[in-house]
């Protein structure tokens, strides 16, 4: 595997912002995004659960009408790709079965995963549900992370969007009724030229103040 | 900017995994650990505010003290570089001062940030002592996540872990009486030659499955 130079990853971190406008007109390529949901799907999560869906909004009416409970942002409109990271609702023992299952059947037989379920189902039974609701929401933000991370390398734009209307989202793109709960959005595309964000300078705190040694 | 080669990235992450054993010889270089701490402070989080400290452990004494309160995963002790994300627990309008400060220190005099400070001032206050642990902590997962994501892409390997007592590492680590709580952990460095786990398949639930379209 070809070894990436750090200078190249901290020039795609530092090139990249939280979009404020997006141009409409410029797409990403079917190739691209399909890569993109395949790092999605690669995202690490706790015990490898994955507690969630990965929905993305085709429908331009659909996402003209989320506009109004999205604070009026219209990126998730005018992006070329709207995501939607959701949560899985209905996360318990059954689903830790799914993911047992889904285990032996790419590792094949190698011997019991009974100690290995066991485990996890305990884990995911001591919660309650506001608790377990948490638990798959902080992994939604892993898979949030590196959907960002991946689409900067490959030059593309993303607005990472807490500031919606969950039950609105969910009602409108009917996610209730499928046992899921939308966590995260994250429009992606290119960003417009009138976007005067893009030209101002990062503001992070300094990695004196942010990194302590121990 | 040269953008990365999408298959590059995939190739990446199908490469890493969370892993079990790392040896303890193999250590990552200065050069690339500083530009790995350099990634986790370009990690995006919500209004830019970074609720959070980055505390990489170094005395190898306070590391084997910490396995005992980590399952008894030798990755605290044995991986390269331990990584520990942690949570101010002292977010408050101080805080979002600090990062108006910030800004006109970066950005120098663009007119007022009145109306964004109080924004994010009144999201702040909005929110109870546990709200806003759990909003700071889900923005951990992204710096989580970016980090991950990094280190894979310069082939570092790295164990992202929840799987300890928070109360123990403030103790130990002094982060009680700094504000602090640990969060997420990640340990980074080399996998051992003897981690079985390195050669297993991947297991996730398929694209089918995992990603909708609406």
């Amino acid at each position: 595997m070809a070894t990436i130079p750090s200078q190249q990853i901290l020039d795609s971190l530092n090139w990249r912002y939280a979009t404020k406008v997006f141009d409409p007109e410029k797409k990403i390529t079917d190739e691209d995004w399909s890569a993109l949901e395949e790092s999605l799907v690669l995202t690490p999560s706790s015990f490898g659960l994955q507690p969630w869906e990965f929905i993305i909004v085709e429908n331009p009416e659909i996402r003209e009408q989320l506009v109004e409970f999205s604070w009026n942002q219209r990126q998730v409109a005018d992006a070329s790709h709207l995501l939607i990271i959701a949560i899985r609702t209905d996360i318990d023992e059954s689903w830790v079965d799914q993911f047992v299952g889904r285990i032996e059947e790419i590792r094949g037989d190698q011997g019991s995963f009974t100690g290995y379920r066991d485990m996890m189902a305990g884990f995911i039974t001591n919660l309650d549900e506001e608790g377990r609701k948490q638990w798959a929401k902080q992994q939604t933000y892993i898979a949030l992370g590196q959907f960002m991370t991946c689409a900067a390398l490959m030059e593309i734009d993303a607005c990472p969007m807490e500031g919606f209307v969950p039950a609105k989202y969910d009602e409108i793109l009917g996610l209730t009724e499928r046992n899921l709960t939308a966590s995260v959005l994250c429009p992606a595309g290119y960003r417009a030229d009138e976007d005067k964000y893009a030209q101002l300078p990062k503001v992070r705190f300094s990695k004196d103040q942010m990194i302590s040694r121990i």
